[in-house]
């Protein structure tokens, strides 16, 4: 798929994510919902409705179409995994765990509200995401609905993205340089699960056979090693304006990433070589594989 | 039922539920999970596996044996719910929230480890309880575990738990009293919230029918009330040492409570008013609601 092509495909996706989750967070109660109170609700809307790229919920999207899956239960599912990514920016940037004031360029959700409100608004999107998920309008399979909340929660939990923010943070806290391998299993559970996570929860919404659903889960882990990696050589090289964010500090933190320890060249053809791994874990899909493919090259060229 | 049989029941029940804690937070890993890192894990049990009375899981497992269900998937349903239960307090006790020290008279999660490491344990607790909740071992149908899961996260979620919290942190810093209506709203969705779903997931674990269903609701809710004016009653005349925490504290800092927009005595009987509709709620279960009716009394009467 050509490069054009699939940025217009990125953009309309995100068009529609954009658009489920303004409606998701409204004032409206749900059944059972007792009052929305105001400015959790503008807080939580402050950070789920930034006009990111929407890669998480692209990639569930595309997934679930491998196997004809489409429409508003399909949004719904990749905007609960959205919620969970937008509620770890909101913590990861608190004061007491990255210290960030600005996040894609605008001040973070405990600047432009307070510490408290961006907690609170942390935890009730990651709840909220599990309502969405649990929810009957989102899939009429029960069963489908329970695999995909529960593999959310473990690609989120302790020993998925949760745990790896921990181990980051010791990382940082200790001074020591960390090994290859520590790097890798950090980076697999702070980023890599969720991405992978996106790609099998596409699979697990359209019903997929046992071994599609292993090619997708391949294809997520691949390509979420290729961007972490991506991240971090953008992060080595980038500058302020690109990124919206602050900018080599990385390196002054101790932060393992895999720049550090292999060097920019060798980091950037083992981020092409990662992404060469997704594209060719699409072969059992043939040519419908190749929104995903895209991705996959889009997501270890992108310059921010 | 009798006071002392009671005591030994709740007891009982409690245990259980540490063990079944105790359990779910080991380092072994679940499929799916790629490490469970020390630090984050040891947070998470120190929260947990505190030796409360687990007032929640035991009004959820005693709802449910009134449905003849009983046994680990009850227990896990029992122990998800206290998990929610668990990183509320841990997120409440923040600096940046209340600013606490002590819970139950020990050092609170961010004290005893730090601030960084409390916010994901809490965050990781609550997610897990998705995990746990979402699981076939917790209950054979996926509709009814899908039914839990909803439930637990509308009630833990801004229209319930985490909104109440985020009306009483913006009570307090408006230093503006509130209406007797502002606060029982505040109190329905912060602590009333959490203890309603109880009994209501007994329910829908065991399969009840929808009359039996709104009994269990409508006491859950009546018992939930009583809990919070109790509380705030404890708190208007406790002492330090039969709390294990600051006392007093509500006072000095614009959180509404209906003590003080009623007066002691009015409170008090208010209380033992609420306890009352509990029992009568559970009228359609006759002799078998006796555990239950106790239960209600016991929150309403408790001395700490």
């Amino acid at each position: 798929m050509a490069q054009d092509a699939f940025t217009k495909r990125l953009v309309a996706a995100a068009q529609e994510v954009e658009r489920t989750l303004d409606r998701l967070l409204k004032p409206e109660l749900s059944p059972g919902e007792q009052a929305r109170p105001a400015r959790l609700l503008a807080a939580m809307r402050y950070s789920a409705l930034d006009g990111g790229k929407r890669l998480r919920p692209f990639l569930l999207i595309e997934s679930a179409a491998l196997f004809g899956a489409q429409g508003e239960g399909v949004l719904r599912a990749a905007c609960a995994l959205e919620m969970v990514h937008c509620y770890s920016l909101i913590h990861d940037d608190l004061p007491a765990m990255d210290d960030d004031d600005l996040r894609r360029g605008r001040p973070t959700n405990h600047r432009a509200f307070d510490e408290a409100t961006a907690i609170l608004a942390g935890d009730s999107l990651l709840t909220y995401a599990f309502d969405v998920m649990a929810d009957a309008a989102t899939h009429p399979d029960a069963q489908v609905r329970c695999e995909l909340t529960l593999g959310l929660a473990r690609a989120a939990g302790l020993g998925g993205m949760a745990g790896g923010q921990m181990l980051d943070l010791a990382a940082e806290a200790s001074g020591e340089p960390l090994s290859r391998e520590q790097i890798a299993l950090l980076q697999a559970m702070k980023t890599g699960a969720l991405l992978r996570f996106a790609a099998e929860a596409g699979a697990i919404y359209g019903g997929a056979g046992a071994q599609e659903r292993a090619a997708l889960v391949a294809y997520g882990r691949a390509l979420g090693q290729a961007f972490q990696i991506a991240d971090d050589i953008l992060d080595a090289e980038g500058d302020e304006a690109a990124m919206g964010k602050r900018v080599a500090k990385d390196a002054g933190r101790n932060k393992g990433t895999l720049v550090g320890a292999l060097g920019l060249a060798a980091a950037r053809a083992l981020r092409d070589d990662l992404a060469q791994q997704a594209v060719d874990a699409l072969a059992p899909f043939g040519a419908r594989g190749g929104v995903l493919a895209a991705a996959a090259r889009f997501t270890a060229q992108r310059a921010h």
